[in-house]
């Protein structure tokens, strides 16, 4: 879109190539088509406005912006550092404030990781099918990217994984989402995560843990993430986005201590600082001792809503279709028969039923067709009336596709 | 200092060349002599917390937050960008909302832009004394660097930029501060401004102008920016950090529409969005009509300070040393005789008498000597008490120094 929307070169500066080779992600058009007043959406990846704790944190900020500290410039918050470690250690991991790391969000954690690790020309391992923010990260570093196959009931092929690591050269950088994976919605089991730190310890594999969905888990126990399993190939990214509010703008990074001097300097050029309200806002609520019974809520009502999404699917779907069933996180993975087109089908359904998804493709690590029979919904940002409504008119588009390829057949 | 904390490199993922290029800020490390308590401090640019329209803004932002959505995910709001050009207009500059670009305040301003127009190796103007801001963005680009003398009262020498550009390949930026320079505290002239974007027209030269102090100046009518003679060529680089609030993270960028959809998808890439709540606590704060009397209030507060520190300065400093008198923005350079090292003094002044400026080195853009001799005193950042003693005392440790270089001489 932005290399079309170029004048002539000479009316105004000109874009580097590096710039011109971020193609804006398919999610960000998905984004304008879904905003159309009116469309039911079960596309984007966001929380549940109505389920923040929305008061509490109202009031929490109100109180630290009343002192102007608060409204300055700031170092990361000491407070702050310290109750993400307790945080951590309700996710199993052991780690100390020297090793935790502020970010304005995940998206600026991923950002900074890759500053951080990835050389000119860096090999890079993704899975094929993976969160698109990770992607418009690494399309501003061009590396050698390999993509890994996953299995959507197991998650990242392990097998895939241990052959690309005998061969070319070694990897800077493997992104992985253990648990409620974007698009997918698997987690990885307990034995799988062991192996995957065992390789990553043998082939000394820098690995970026993206725990956004840790504390989203459903059914069963939670497992403990990478990082409670290996403390110096693991960098863990948590983010206060999911489980209190995006605008706080608050994640962190869990690293080795050696790693922060220059995750610093590279925090300074980026953008300064965490938001010292921000900070405080989300230390007020965690110091109120109100998280556990929030994140509970938080459980409570994403599980209805994914219960309600695949009873919804289960009920209204043609055979034909297949579909993941989460523990964890926000998100269920559906693949139609191949040949279906869920970019072409995206607009039908916007069009004809009001109704919104994200499609496959924004999720390919190659940009390719893989994934173009695939989609991704959303159940954390709808009611159960909406999520109901939404399959009832997906499933009357996805009927439709099928019926005309099979009268094309 | 991350090359020396750099354990063995087997113990942990290796950090990339480019990262690792980015030595840590000088300004960093004075940040921590500072922040030592009972240190009054004139080193750091930062605005006066007290002056904050601190009630406004939080019964503001509490109202905003009662809302979920303030707290949700968002994309730029159009009341805020629609104020901006507004905004524009008092400074002289007309523009569109489909020009103006919100960031996580100037200094991601800078890191977009630079993102937006180095690429690998590309040729970058800025002054020898500058804003370590745009220094440690730039670190991370690794270009060309030109870098042009200033005349402290007369700001960037156009004669050397018009023979630099004469010579080498076009360059991709040049870096200025028309208004209340940082470090020098000058601001250019009617007929530099003129003759820089006329330079800009007939080079192509790309211009990111930063006009964080545009809002701040205490004498005279205020000049316009060069972004008001020049729409195409120039990038306009604005923040409410200065003239409302830091911890709001809200800046903006006004350039040609053609860039707009690249900055976003580095925007998208780099911390997905402008907190929602910030934007909104800014738009509520404007539409109240309140900014024109908050700047008032502001300007007079700070020429109060300005002026206490130029007074003390005459009364307090041998005659061997040489300031600049702002008309705007924040900061006194001053030039101590050859041989004079203020990082030395600095660490004097901190232990001796607990007072502490930015020294010289941290603004240069070679990282170089040729500022040894000089200092930044930010007078925005204290009371006039705090002024007249933190000059009683640098004075001191000048004469000290002055007296010890005459004894060894």
């Amino acid at each position: 879109m932005p290399l079309r929307a170029l004048p002539e070169r000479r009316e105004r500066p000109a874009i580097a190539r590096s710039a011109r080779a971020m193609a804006s992600s398919t999610l960000r058009e998905v984004l304008a088509l879904t905003a159309r007043p009116g469309v039911l959406s079960l596309a984007l990846g966001m929380p549940a406005a109505e389920l923040f704790p929305t008061a509490e944190l109202a009031a929490g900020g109100a109180h630290e912006a009343s002192s102007g500290a608060a409204l300055q410039y700031g170092v990361p918050l000491t407070a702050l550092k310290r109750q993400v470690v307790e945080l951590m250690a309700r996710r199993g991991v052991r780690c100390s404030e020297s090793e935790v790391f502020l970010t304005s969000g995940a998206q600026q954690g991923m950002h900074l990781a890759a500053r951080l690790l990835l050389d000119p020309g860096a090999r890079v391992l993704v899975e094929r099918v993976v969160y698109d923010g990770i992607l418009v990260v690494l399309r501003g570093h061009s590396p050698e990217i390999t993509a890994l196959p996953s299995d959507p009931d197991r998650g990242l092929d392990l097998e895939a994984l241990e052959a690309a690591l005998a061969t070319g050269p070694r990897p800077a950088l493997l992104y992985v989402i253990p648990e409620g994976h974007n698009p997918l919605g698997v987690s990885l089991g307990a034995a799988a995560r062991r192996r995957l730190v065992e390789l990553a310890r043998r082939h000394r594999l820098p690995i970026l843990e993206d725990d956004a969905y840790g504390f989203l888990r459903y059914d069963g126990a939670a497992l403990p993430p990478l990082r409670a399993l290996e403390d110096r190939w693991v960098l863990y990214l948590g983010s206060f986005s999911k489980i209190l509010a995006p605008a706080l703008r608050v994640g962190w990074l869990v690293v080795p201590e050696g790693l922060i001097p220059a995750l610093s300097a590279l925090k300074h050029a980026a953008d300064l600082d965490v938001t010292t309200l921000g900070q405080r806002t989300v230390s007020h609520f965690l110091a109120s001792g109100a998280l556990p019974a929030h994140l509970e809520r938080l459980r409570a009502g994403y599980a209805r809503r994914r219960d309600a999404l695949l009873a919804a699917l289960a009920a209204r779907l043609p055979s034909a279709v297949r579909w993941t069933r989460p523990e964890a996180g926000m998100f269920v993975w559906l693949e139609l028969p191949r040949g279906v087109d869920t970019m072409e089908l995206l607009r039908r359904a916007v069009e004809g039923e009001r109704v919104a998804f994200a499609p496959g493709r924004a999720f390919t690590a190659s940009g390719g067709p893989e994934a173009d029979h695939c989609l991704r919904l959303c159940f954390a940002n709808a009611s159960v009336e909406t999520i109901e409504e939404g399959v009832r008119r997906i499933a009357r588009v996805i009927e439709g596709a099928l019926a005309g390829s099979r009268g094309r057949a």
